[in-house]
């Protein structure tokens, strides 16, 4: 993963000729070239540990396994966030992690976090650093110094039940490792972010991540069987059947718990024969009203698709939902929808099949496969895009929320007037997108997508509409984060969220299993 | 409800000849008539509240709502488990709250805490009173006296959101009328457990209870979006979305909370339209394997019945599935499943057609519809039948638990011969018998009903074969308790079940929302 963008540099998208000339329409963005420091000119804080601290760290670890080399830091300086990646382009002193180190056991963790509390050094376990909310950030809190806990060693699928279709997943596994060696064997978790080539099981667990393909396979908190969790008060294993009535479920405490209240080193997953079949078919709506009532309908009666989500009318005349045709022809007009079935044969085609009458009866019209399966090939890849935006001089940004079926209008209407009146009073006229992704029975998400120009101060310019569009889902019912999770970004929001017992029940529970607090301080927790 | 037995007299089943003949034979119970105390000859602990205490709980809810009346406190001294119905048939002095209270609104039941907090008082929030694991039961804990918190007046359909499929139900609705208000709106929640009669919303909520159709609808807690709950530290309104990365899932501390941590006040839940049809179609299988092997594929490739269930050899053989055919002719060799499919016309067909080719290729026999009608007809009615074994002088029990499907077969093993042992040893040879009531893609339940001969002191005789059940469920990796929930019953595994760190975790959670600890001491929290 790249230090100051997304991903494999070899897969960096330049902005077509369509784009371009969509910035200068739409938003008056003469593409220029915003140039970048390079690694070698970033500037960092110098590591606040010891020598003493260091070696006390590789004592443990090993000397190969702990690094406070600026080249080691700085990929651990922070997520993947619009603001994250305008903080990386700063010639100023950029803040990083002290040291990275690299655990490879359940007792070197437990031995890092007992030195840690000791020396009061913060802790922020490291995943695939794809936070896009501050999750990573190397906060202090009131601590000396921060390390990045980096999961990575922790790859092993540790066991699989065939019978039970449960597998037991390392903490550190990206999707690609973890769905390989799942396939080796004939299975699949069927968990696809868009932050997927890099994200990790522990990390996904910990954010309560959601994949696209979450309408067959659930969210990933739906996948989860059990936990294992390393705290500084001790370990503990939850889930110890597949549903219980033995009082709460304290997994769905870590689950969420965003490196703040213990280290997951390992997951229980529900996994299911890779699929035999893979059908596609696109939709088109005429309008967004109706696609998404199409949608409510097909979830509610549960015919079954692997994935459905539909583009509102802006992100369908941009071609947003298709990576290597934005602001090319229009594929259709109105609402583009997409559709995926998965499962052996007969399944796919009944399922297929129960789900296109009901999109039919619901307006809907057909467009065939190919726009459907043009969605599938680029649809890890809009991050690479949003690089080639910044770098010309766009601001580009998602934000994404959740509500009822019945309060899903009024939210779309009142974040995008918010998103556009921010940006408006910045000085940038904007384009905010929309789709919906992830359905359920009840409700549905959200997802925006905002492109402005740039001004001078653009994280400055972006926190505006960012606490605007945050403002206006809390006051219309939605929730502030389907599946981003809170971080630091969301944290203004954390009360409103749950109330102010529930953040005392957050500190409570965080006195107990981190007394002294040094796990992933100024995250999740107001 | 009655305060000695279940349910409606009008409904009390005297045991038939077949089940008279099958005591005398497999267990050498002669029934005999063990007469029991009326409620006039039971004798009450006097009321521990004083007049001034008395005199203040009416200042709240009203003088009509507070009663230490003997013939109140009665059908409140505790729940419904045999321990239970046994220690209701003692004419020594027994045990009741000190007082029954009825709030009527929210502010009541805040005012009511506070001053139980106050003047040091426990309180135990009731609803149906059906627990079976000690739930209600009047446990002082430290405190000076305890009360009946009563949510009866809690009886409204709040809200029915049609789009989204959700309502709002009060807590102290019994399962009928929360039925009966959907139903005069065209909707249905479909939670049935044996305790629908009498059991009320809160309750479910509060101890995870899961239903007969749960196939099709799920347990009660995957039907909750949202939560109500009151505590001595203040309200939480939970559930903003439906689902959400925003932390942990507070819900889900709530959730299996049983009393313990506030007073769920109303539930937010989804339901879907009445189903048009129903379709019933009974099966056998030749073993317990084949059969349960068949509904893990029916679960695993998500055929969709509303209900599936198989019962073993043993209970098959003796008809325990069909509660007026017990012990008379045998309906099918092997083991006997039933399935049942609901929705419209269409949705059930095709869920019925999918689901016999998963369990005719399985092994399975049809024995067409009525088999499966018979144990409809008759599943509400199985706890009227204990109470005419217990006054029989034979002793009978229900216990269950639940793990993954590998691990099924060995877990029913050892569950059934630590009952049977343990009661060998107690003197009495013993029927255990057991059926799968609740599938998921990653294991089931385990459902087991006991009978045997009462000997001297059947309290001590059934605690000793519970004990032996309970170490053997922990031991070979199932949950102590699947929807029965802790109460004071199951407290001695609670720490195997979430681990020391769970438990700090538990009292951390209780020590930040009731302080004084007057909410159902005793109970879920070792």
């Amino acid at each position: 993963m790249k230090w100051d963008a997304w991903g494999d540099p070899d897969l960096a998208k330049p902005l077509s000729e369509d784009i371009r000339a969509l910035l200068e329409q739409a938003l008056g963005v003469t593409p220029a070239d915003h140039p970048a420091p390079t690694a070698q000119e970033v500037v960092l804080r110098p590591s606040a540990l010891s020598r003493e601290d260091l070696d006390a760290l590789a004592g443990i670890v090993g000397a190969a396994h702990v690094s406070s080399h600026d080249a080691d830091r700085l990929p651990r300086a922070g997520g993947k966030s619009t603001p994250d990646l305008l903080r990386r382009r700063s010639r100023e002193v950029q803040d990083a992690p002290d040291a990275v180190v690299l655990p490879g056991g359940e007792d070197e963790i437990t031995a890092v976090l007992a030195l840690c509390a000791e020396r009061r050094i913060a802790v922020v376990p490291f995943g695939g650093g794809t936070s896009v909310v501050g999750g990573v950030d190397p906060v202090r809190g009131g601590f000396t110094a921060v390390i990045s806990l980096d999961l990575r060693r922790f790859d092993r699928l540790e066991s699989l039940d065939e019978v039970s279709g449960e597998a037991v997943l390392g903490a550190g596994l990206t999707g690609p490792q973890a769905e390989a060696l799942l396939a080796a064997r004939g299975y699949e978790l069927g968990h696809y972010p868009q932050s997927f080539r890099y994200a990790t099981v522990g990390g996904f667990a910990a954010t309560r991540s959601s994949g696209q393909n979450s309408a067959g396979h659930g969210r990933f908190d739906d996948m989860v069987r059990g936990l294992r969790v390393l705290t500084p008060s001790g370990a503990i294993d939850l889930g110890r059947a597949p549903a219980s009535a033995a009082g709460p479920d304290l997994r769905q405490l870590f689950l969420g718990s965003e490196g703040t209240l213990g280290v997951i080193t390992a997951v229980r997953l529900r996994v299911h024969p890779t699929p035999a079949v893979k059908i596609h078919e696109a939709w088109s709506f005429p309008d967004f009203a109706t696609g998404a009532a199409a949608l409510r309908e097909v979830e509610q009666q549960g015919t079954g698709p692997t994935v459905i989500r539909i583009s509102d009318e802006t992100e369908t005349a941009i071609n947003l939902a298709m990576t290597d045709r934005i602001g090319g022809a229009q594929v259709t007009g109105g609402c583009l929808a997409v559709t995926v079935f998965e499962g052996t044969p007969e399944q796919a085609a009944a399922r297929h099949l129960r789900t296109r009458e009901v999109l039919l009866a619901a307006g809907g019209t057909s467009l065939g496969e190919e726009a459907a399966k043009a969605w599938e090939h680029g649809r890890f890849n809009a991050p690479y895009l949003r690089d080639s935006l910044l770098t010309a001089g766009a601001l580009c940004e998602t934000l994404e929320t959740a509500t009822s079926w019945a309060g899903l209008a009024a939210l779309k209407a009142a974040v995008t007037s918010a998103l556009e009146d921010a940006l408006r009073e910045s000085g940038s006229s904007a384009l905010v997108m929309c789709h919906i992704s992830h359905v359920y029975p009840t409700g549905a998400s959200l997802y925006f997508t905002v492109v402005a120009a740039q001004q001078d101060d653009p994280l400055e310019q972006w926190g505006r509409a960012k606490r605007a569009a945050g403002d206006a889902i809390l006051a219309h019912g939605g929730t502030i984060t389907h599946h981003h999770a809170v971080g630091t970004d969301h944290l203004p929001w954390m009360t409103r969220e749950i109330g102010d017992l529930g953040v005392r029940i957050l500190r409570a529970v965080k006195d107990a299993v981190d007394p002294a607090g040094i796990l992933n301080p100024g995250k999740l927790i107001p």
